[in-house]
């Protein structure tokens, strides 16, 4: 079998087979947003990795090296940010093709060490490789956190109160617009996509805050689609999910380039991917105190877009008037050509 | 200016620059084996990373995927080893083709799981992503030590020894024998070079041993050839070096199928590179109880190659008669097309 027909999340689950189950110092290993693993005095490591591969993830010409180079650190401070800890420490692994410039890759440390500063990061080492295809940027992030204070992805239960930050589906609608000439929009709204698309803001503060207020039950980041990152939930915590549509801060401009694009209004919103808010849960009775605070803290909004359900059956998203549509899988996954 | 002209040592150099000097928690950043990190309680944790390109090191027809998995792991616990500290975790970014077969994974990981088991790391997470082109492996493994039995490039001091694991050039023969089929050697030697080309033994247990012996200045491992390994420790430590050709540890063979390559039998010993042996300096005086120590310890032979003199001219190799030549530089350079 190829591993284009097994799919990623076929292939990790897999691959956690093969290995040794969690343990000792170890106390997640695979499946979660970040491992985390024992330190001293009641505080744990949090450690990530992801990559950004030309041709996969980005065109070179359509995002300068800026750009690039901060969007490869945001996409691993929001998993430390999704776990409910504080980024620390990075090492960066580059593969170069020999041809490039210099400079392109003076613009991407410039990025990069923008977005450390603004986080207060540090980029401790790492490596160059030459490759003869394209280039890529992996890396790696240590975080920190109390032991108490890590959001999981499996701590949700029945009557908890979904959450998420900020909005959804602008970057997808970004890289639509990117990709396909024929797709039109407001030029205040086509500029909000392309800077969601190219220059993510990860929700460090906001993670961090969530971690420390123990108010919430379970947390992912939305880098897969909404669809699919609370499935992750869902499936770590045995349980389902209810969402209303009307509920989902999603912009006007949003829903009609996602119907324009693929017929359905919610597409983008659901299974679009590089989002990089939090979805979090949370019980109901603590919900509302909890967005009060985020939204307080740190100027980012809040909003409650369902209640985690008994397990058993696919999430739902409830539309105006009712009806529920099954929103299970269907994100973006790596070794799936279509989203 | 291309990177491929201004070569990867260069680069490295350009974007330490870039990036803020290492203060606070960070005790090493760029420009060592490892990043060193300040833990508790006089703990330090030790962070790399080193990746395997295909195409710039690996073919893959002609390394088995569990070869592969295996070496991957090896080249990082090699980076910790030459930091004197025990390797404990690591995370597996994997960049994959989706024509890749399921079973190809399956061998990456059981060589993978294989090496961990061997040197008791754990495989705590990474992340998968398809590339358009060939595949990649890239690990970020963290170890610790106590900070007063790290060893760093920069401690060596004129007068001190300079002492090596094993034997050197094998891993280049064994990569010579592969691409070039007009060389030839006895089977007994082809396969040791194999072996040391395709399944490389890090020597995990002589680097915490070197360390817990607080007995070395400074040490280094042979990722990039002898010559570029000893120019690290000599630049970071201010000094030169003078080795004897007769002292260091090459096999007949292997002598003899370096000049066969390229007319100079020391250069597969000096300039191969993937030796993945430790180089080390000690004081004169307690060089030889240091040898003795990882000998009797390990049963892996040490070597004293040579000894660390005043800076200011390059390294230089004594060959029989006395004749003096220098060897600094032309290691292996990723952005160099020649070795």
């Amino acid at each position: 079998m190829k591993i284009g027909e097994l799919g990623e999340f076929g292939l990790i689950d897999r691959v956690r087979r093969l290995l040794p189950a969690p343990s000792g110092d170890v106390i997640v290993g695979i499946g979660d947003d970040v491992a985390v693993i024992a330190g001293d005095g009641g505080r744990v490591w949090l450690a990530t990795c992801d990559v950004q591969v030309e041709g996969s993830h980005f065109v070179r010409g359509a995002i300068s090296p800026r750009d690039l180079g901060a969007k490869a650190l945001a996409i691993n401070l929001s998993d430390v940010a999704a776990s409910g800890g504080t980024p620390r420490f990075a090492l960066v692994s580059l593969g170069l093709p020999e041809e490039l410039d210099v400079e392109w890759v003076d613009g991407l440390y410039a990025g990069l060490r923008a977005q450390a500063d603004t986080f207060g990061v540090c980029v401790v080492g790492g490596n160059m490789s030459r490759t003869s295809a394209g280039l890529f940027i992996d890396l790696f992030l240590l975080g920190e956190a109390s032991r108490e204070e890590v959001v999981l992805r499996s701590g949700a239960r029945p009557g908890d109160r979904v959450l998420v930050t900020g909005s959804l589906g602008d970057a997808s609608a970004g890289v639509a617009l990117l990709l396909d000439g024929a797709l039109s929009t407001s030029e205040a709204y086509a500029r909000v996509a392309r800077a969601r698309r190219d220059a993510p803001t990860p929700r460090v503060r906001e993670g961090a805050l969530i971690g420390r207020s123990r108010l919430a039950t379970a947390m992912a980041d939305v880098s897969d689609g909404l669809a699919a990152d609370l499935g992750h939930i869902c499936e770590r915590s045995a349980c389902g999910a209810r969402l209303f549509s009307e509920a989902l801060p999603v912009a006007e401009e949003n829903r009609a380039l996602s119907r324009a694009a693929s017929g359905d209004e919610w597409r983008f919103a659901l299974r679009g991917g590089e989002d990089y808010e939090l979805i979090f849960t949370a019980p109901a009775e603590r919900a509302g105190e909890l967005a009060e605070l985020v939204w307080r803290e740190t100027g980012t909004p809040v909003s409650t877009i369902g209640e985690i359900v008994e397990g058993g059956r696919p999430a739902e998203l409830v539309l105006p008037g009712g009806r529920a549509v099954p929103i299970d899988g269907g994100g973006w996954d790596h070794f799936h050509a279509k989203r």
